[in-house]
């Protein structure tokens, strides 16, 4: 059976996190004489993005939105670098919406029109809605909503996130399709009762990559991209 | 100072409630051979709206979404107009929809893609995400986010409502703008700290209404319509 809604993981699997953190953390670095490897650093900013989500999931933490997160682990970052005195208060701002500036893969948007002609599409991201709708405007991705962690108080894979999500688009569990470039992502999807489709972006951690180059579950999609996710969804 | 963020009421203010739900009530009427004033339902309909919302404002009730309470109205209204037998359970189900097939003015769309280029835009409304995005989708309204009542979990005119949109786009209340043809929303939104814009629609509620006919505060903007929002916003 078809799907009616169709939930997006964003980093990774609707745009290139990496090569856009790494440019404007290059572009950064030069205005400033900081000396460091952008894609090095972006690496090192993403590797603090599910520890930072633990503390909340866990409850250790309060609720709290990942552009906070992400600030508080850019300002770790720029001191085990060694060039937190290159950045004050508005430069650290300014790069922390690096991740608002975040290209999407080249089929995305035209492949996301094709698919909201015949599916309600919304983003099921850990990104907050600030963050995403910014993102979405400037890379004019056309959501219909912004769902996902902010509005359901809960960060991925909780169960909540996905179940509150189809609850906001008014959908049974099983008429959504999570899609996502990441298995563990759709392991927590399909868990808590959605159709999944997995989507490969072999490149998304660099030329070096060793997860996610193949579906490891049974999902309910295995697309090359979004063209091919559109054909497989006849959109 | 001019805003970066527009939030929009939308019942009355982008789209012609009454207009549409008569439609819808007068279509399912006929089909089922029930005889009603399509216009008196409507209203009806719209003047349970408060009331159902203040059970939620007043905490006598735990927090649920317009869909839910327009569907209550309704099966009171049908049993009210004498009819409730001539309307099954997928009737009710596709009826309480009619808030989704809702027309916006003639002038919102083509304003709103204008004010989009400038502004980030989105609903502060009462009305579930739900309803709204799929009216969005079928009104092409081209919003940012959904943001209002169900993401903040607070119904207007709960100061929460405003601030916690104007928190998840990512601005203070006082770079956020309230759009509204209703003076008292626009009350509300000026006590929160936002902006606020009076949008004259003098036939909301039929050719004999009798509020919000001109503004009633010293509102930051006031228009006649969208197209002249846009003129006085330089968007």
């Amino acid at each position: 059976m078809l799907p009616e809604v169709l939930l997006f993981d964003v980093f990774g699997t609707v745009v290139d996190w990496r090569g856009s953190v790494a440019r404007e953390v290059k572009q950064a670095a030069e205005t400033r004489g900081a000396a460091l490897d952008p894609f090095a650093f972006a690496d090192a900013w993403r590797s603090l993005y599910q520890p930072s989500m633990e503390e909340v999931r866990s409850g250790r933490r309060g609720w709290t939105i990942l552009d906070d997160l992400h600030r508080e682990s850019l300002d770790k970052l720029l001191a085990q670098f060694g060039v937190a005195e290159l950045f004050d208060e508005p430069a650290r701002r300014d790069l922390n919406k690096a991740w608002r500036r975040l290209d999407p893969w080249p089929e995305v948007g035209p492949a996301l029109s094709r698919l909201k002609q015949r599916y309600f599409i919304a983003p099921c991201s850990n990104g907050n809605i600030a963050l995403i709708a910014r993102m979405a405007r400037r890379a004019a991705l056309p959501w219909d909503a912004i769902l996902g962690a902010e509005p359901a108080r809960a960060y991925k894979p909780q169960p909540e996130a996905y179940l509150r999500s189809a609850t906001m688009a008014d959908a049974p569990p099983e008429a959504c399709m999570m899609v996502a470039a990441h298995n563990e992502d759709l392991e927590a999807a399909a868990a808590a009762g959605l159709q999944t489709a997995f989507v490969l972006r072999a490149t998304e951690h660099g030329p070096g990559q060793s997860k996610d180059l193949a579906p490891t579950g049974a999902w309910t999609i295995n697309a090359r991209d979004f063209d091919d996710l559109a054909d497989q969804l006849n959109a």
